[in-house]
Parts: C-alpha cells; sequence; structure tokens
C-alpha cells in the first residue's frame, strides 16, 4: 500500500505527469510486490519561489544561473 | 497533538470543508483523546490531473469512466 | 480521493487508530461526497521529542507540565 | 539530509520566503549538522479555507475574531 | 526539483528499497525533464495498524482476508 | 499558520531538536509574522535506507563516500 506524495515545480503537462505517475507505480509493483489498486499518487505543483534547493530558492538561481 | 494533513480534489466548497474538518477534529478527540486546541488540519487541493489511483490518473478515468 | 496524512505521538492503540480513522472516512464520505473505497489514510507515530508546539517541545512541556 | 515541507496561508512575498527559508536552512546546518547542499525546503501555499486551528477554519476566525 | 515521499507498509528490504527509488529517479528524468542530482526521495515505513485503506486497517484485513 | 514537517536522518538529540525547532519556529516569526503559538512542527526520523539523494540511497554512499 504505497501512498506516494510528490512535490514539484509547476509546468508539466497531463501527459508527463500520466508518464511518470504510472512508471512510478510500476517501479512499487516491480521491486517493492505492491499491487497496482494499491499504489496511490497525488502531485503538489509549486510556483520557483516555493522550492529551496542548493542554498538558495530555485526562482533565484533562475534569474542568477551563473 | 495530531497534525492532518488532507489532499484531495480541488471543488469542495467551505461548508464542506468546515463539516469534515469539524468532524475529523471530534473523532481525533473522541477515539484518540486529543485536545481540541491540539488538532490542526491543513487541506491541499488539486486537479483531477494530479492524483493517479486503481491504475490511472483520475483525468483519465473521468473521461473513460467505462 | 482524499488522501489522509496523520502525525502525532506514539502511544494510541489498535484499537483509537481503528475508531478514529472509521470516523475520518466517514466525515470524507458524509460531507466531501468521497467514496469508502477512495478514501486513504496513514497515520505516523512519532515520539514527544519530535513535536513542536506552542512554542515548547511536547517533551519540554510534559517535564514542565506548569 | 533534513527535506522540509511547510504548508502556510497564502500571501507571503518572496522577499518572505527567500528570507524564512534561508534561516531554515542555517538553523539545521547549525543546530542538525545538516550540510547546506542536503537542505531542502518546499512551501505549498493554501487559502484561509483549508486551515483548521483551534476549533475552526481559519476563514470562519478571520470573520469572527472576537 | 521533484521531492518525492513515500509512505508504505514496514517490512521492504534495503535492496528493494534501492531499486524503487532508482526506478522512481529514472522515471521523474525520463518523463518530466528533471536532473537527477535535484531528485529526493524518503520513505516512511509504518505498521500494518498505521494504514487505512477499502474501508478498514490492513492489519484487520490481514487477520480477515476472506 | 505555517505547519512545518521535517524528514531527516534519525540520530539527532532532543538538544539538537530542540534548538533546531525554536530557530525554525523564530523563522518563521521574524520573516513571515506568524505568532509562536500558530507554529507547528514535526519530526519524521528515518533510517540512512530510506533516504534517496544525488542518485543514490544514503546508506550506499556511506559505505562508498568516495
Amino acid at each position: 500500500m504505497p501512498i506516494v506524495n510528490i512535490t514539484m515545480l509547476e509546468g508539466r503537462t497531463e501527459d508527463q505527469k500520466r508518464a511518470a505517475t504510472e512508471a512510478i507505480k510500476e517501479a512499487l509493483v516491480q521491486h517493492c510486490g505492491a499491487k497496482t489498486e494499491n499504489v496511490v499518487i497525488t502531485i503538489v505543483d509549486v510556483p520557483t519561489t516555493n522550492v529551496y534547493m542548493n542554498g538558495m530558492l530555485v526562482s533565484d538561481r533562475r534569474r542568477n544561473p551563473g
């Protein structure tokens, strides 16, 4: 019964989300013995101002990629 | 001190959220001995493209409910 | 399709968890129109050193309840 | 490798988010021995209808602060 | 910058976790354009008393699989 | 009303958690205008087999730090 929550930058299309969630489900079925009907995945889209990584907000890094 | 996070499909009204969170608080007070002032609940609304369940995205199921 | 995550102090019994999750499920069915089979709830038990609330760790409050 | 998720009321500016995440990173480096490059923070902004605290929705409290 | 949190039943081995997380990372790189170094995955292991799904706790279902 | 969840490697002491949570609370009060009594922080401790970062499990990196 894996419950997966993905927080990622907004902008991915429905096609990208479909392909990624399908592959993640498959990974949990193949490697962890989960059943397809017990895998639940949610995606929370956030703007670049809402992710801090490698010492700065992603919004700042994109303005100053150097 | 239960902290509850609910991720659900967008579209519920404030009245629905009020009734549901009130009932969830009550459940934690009655059955787990929590105090009302220590129950915190957050709701994250997501679109149907962002929930994968029973082997497909909810957005796909709604287009093909069969 | 509500996905509920509860983080709470360890020590609740299975009976308490059963009663609370059943009531929470019911709250989401009654007030938000969810279907029983689409409600998923997970509980993460944490020690008192791992919850900070009202200006201090719960472990500190229990030592100094005054 | 602390992963921090913050759920808070929408409305904070990018400057506030930058200052807060920088200080949170620093707290984890100084007090928990984390390395800057291993601290990841995400923020999920939610409306006042989506936070229940102290026995009511924040949206209700703001209408009735008394 | 996808941040993935997986809550699942305890008992999976390190080999299973390695294979699953590697495949999940790959899914996000291939389908969502993420960079390997920006994918962070955490796993929270919980006992069967802590997951409610399909109308009952998993611990209850295992005692009464019929 | 910021709700903060921290997932980090197990092993930090209560003193470290106290200092870190206090500083995080202060960051949210100073930079985001939060009130002390509305800041709630939970910590979930996980083993090194349960964190995947920079392309591998932390447990694997510690065995092969090169």
